[in-house]
């Protein structure tokens, strides 16, 4: 096959070079941008939901910065002492919690009726029992909270045994995008199981933006869990992880392909993620694909490609690679 | 090979360690920093470069957090109401985007001068008509934008129907990291067709920095293009991307190698990234190196290493990994 | 096997859910919050760290937003005119850099001096001592910048010479993510070097979150180090790497595994990561794990997986991947 036949036209990117699409420059107005803004205010034909104005004089639409917000507020509250910014003693500590709690119940329930408006089917209405609900799921969501912080703290103990680069809890708290992820992703998760729509995944991804582990807020994930560096893991929506695992940087826990239905598309909530038994250990940039299962006390090598259930107590490792000898200074 | 020859010295860290090149604390001067503002205010021999004052009193370098502040304006105005920090109304939508339009483009033209001033030969120099033609970039850059936000809706319903996981186009725009570094990338592809310098790249880095996704300003890439998850994935400056591909987190569309000229150093500008047709899908990790072409439809499996053309309609998987059983705990 | 004998039970999730360790949502507090506060001001079982109080009213744990503002501070020093928000004259200059450091030294002292609190063993004693020591080891530090920045220009030029996508500097210091990781890096190392515990990882963790690139402060890297793309980049905290190596994204200088104590904890400070000799080139997504040697000028393939040592010049590929046809759109 030859490369010539191409190129392989992004057409929608050249059409607007020879002018058919392409808004002019608008040279009677003095900034030339008339025509734009004309052109930005309609939505184009078949997609009216690319514009969303506010209903009823009021903005409907969660604030991520407002949710990431409360987030860190809610981190602090869970680690308390180690990401305030004033001193606490064991006298303010009440106070300061309360405080917290207090504002981030007001807030996040708004950002939660937000996200039950903008998802449900009675749009810009229904909002009083929308607000109801909302201050019903936040509520259930804070009352969480106690149980989240004694999980996330068999993770910091995860890590600081899982570890030999580190001897201090400090350095794990502060310093670990494993810990920072799961902490929102524990987070997300509560917020996930109790129905509420949008916000979860928001959550997340201010975990991925942040440290560049994206898991996603429907996993079911277990004690101790411990993820080293991270960058690039990726857990989906339906997966289950035991207890005592660890993962490195680079591995996927994802799906490999799902039915469609009958117009073509995916049919959604059909569980396509790997379970992890308890006990496995993931090494970094292994690819592991659809609802397999990885038999407890498992260890997966780096790079590897995999997508059949293996049985307790198994060791895959990436066929050998190839060694040659140069002289020359040629190289691949 | 024993691994005790070495150390391989960092020879230079060391030196500094034997009081070859380290700058003692000064204990003379009250705070001990007299020495190292003498050395840091001159240039080290040889790379002038490395200090950058201001000329004729003017800071001409750009600033990525300006550039930055405007490139997230432009989101909220390709996305009216999904990212503002006010409530929009029919009515008031044509104000909101006309006010941003009319800001931007004062501060972009004023960064993309900048941007003309630092790589032109005439440094400090000709800045008039730097002004002029960075006026003019900047409004054929803004004319672009109803056409980058017809190609982004086609992105958005890519993300629809080929990710299970969401069943909401609001998720889409707020929390898919893929959307957001596309719309980067597109926003930042304009810019360099147009021939501006620098500014496109600082753009396509923020991306980078919040989405782990680092799309080369220089790509072309057709429509309804998903990329899943994303923290990873790399696009070179003369990959071809076709309609309809989908791509997962931590693939690769790099250079494999690269001529060298007569000094020895690489030859810019030559085509050395892949060519993708249409409705190609590449799974997690793969890395896809050289000029070569990936076939219409084909479908390449995770971590895998690919520096040859395939044909239409072809699968590439990784080759069998090894799993052996091990009763004693034993692993890797 | 079967996936059907599951479900893994995320047991501590799910107890929670049946009553037995949720705070209810308390019915009698308005807000509801009354019970969880007090959960959350007690500290659980066996985990008295996770509450960090300020000791003798005075908060001793360092600030990751305080020790980022200074490390940036420092950059704007090392890249004089790059990233300042004002004009430099070659006059403006002196005074600039001599405002930096002094306020860096008087900022930057008081966080090492948290750093040597929280993890010394006299806690919130010896204040007096941690202070004078703090004073001493941040001069110590700030008289290694220019020795730092004589490092970073040689960095600088290997990516020009490096990356054929680029042919001017002012992209690279503004927008290459290796760059920007390896600057923050060599920051931290020389912290590392002094003993400063905490703030290196702080900062290098600061890289990874901005750059995707997770190099420990404990690695030892030469002169000319160039990382491309990056994101997915770990470089463990006894890697040792050589002059002129190049790295592509996602790759891992890691560990393999690692030697118990009498307790089944991992032994700290062991020789575990890879060494690189000089003129190395890794490209993207290999894990080379374990305390192993490659070889001076080799070149290690993308995605491969290497645990042994390989002799100088060496050429590491991926075995074949399989390559098949179809005709039916069917795939992996």
């Amino acid at each position: 096959m030859s490369t010539t036949r191409l190129p392989v036209r992004p057409a929608a990117l050249d059409a607007g070079r020879d002018g058919e699409t392409e808004v002019a420059v608008d040279r009677k107005s003095p900034t030339g941008l008339g025509a734009v803004v004309d052109a930005l205010t309609e939505a184009p034909e078949g997609c009216r939901g690319i514009i969303q104005p506010g209903r009823n004089g009021r903005q409907l639409l969660p604030s991520r910065d407002v949710v990431v917000a409360q987030v860190e507020a809610l981190r602090a509250i869970l680690f308390p002492g180690w990401f305030s910014e004033w001193d606490l003693t064991e006298e303010s500590l009440r106070y300061y919690v309360g405080a917290t709690l207090d504002r981030v119940l007001h807030v996040m329930q708004e950002q939660v009726e937000r996200g039950l408006c903008v998802t449900c089917d009675t749009h810009g209405q229904g909002t009083d029992s929308c607000a109801e609900r909302a201050r019903d799921l936040t509520q259930r969501f804070l009352a969480r909270l106690p149980e989240v912080r004694r999980i996330l703290w068999t993770d910091v103990e995860a890590a600081f045994e899982g570890d030999p680069a580190t001897d201090s809890v400090a350095e794990i708290i502060f310093a670990y995008p494993g810990l920072r992820a799961i902490t929102y992703y524990r987070l997300a998760h509560e917020l996930h199981v109790l129905g509420v729509p949008l916000i979860p995944r928001m959550i997340t991804e201010y975990a991925h933006s942040t440290t560049g582990i994206d898991i996603h807020p429907g996993a079911r994930i277990g004690e101790r869990f411990f993820i080293d560096h991270g960058t690039g893991v990726v857990i989906g929506a339906t997966a289950i992880v035991g207890d005592r695992v660890r993962l490195y940087q680079g591995v996927t826990l994802g799906a490999k392909s799902f039915p469609l239905d009958a117009n073509g598309r995916p049919i959604k909530g059909v569980d396509r993620h790997p379970i992890l038994e308890d006990d496995v250990v993931i090494y970094a940039g292994a690819t592991i694909l659809g609802r397999i299962t990885i038999g407890r006390g498992s260890v997966v090598g780096g790079n590897v490609w995999l997508t059949r259930t293996v049985p307790p107590g198994t060791s895959v490792t990436q066929s050998q690679a190839r060694q040659t000898h140069f002289d020359n200074g040629g190289g691949i």
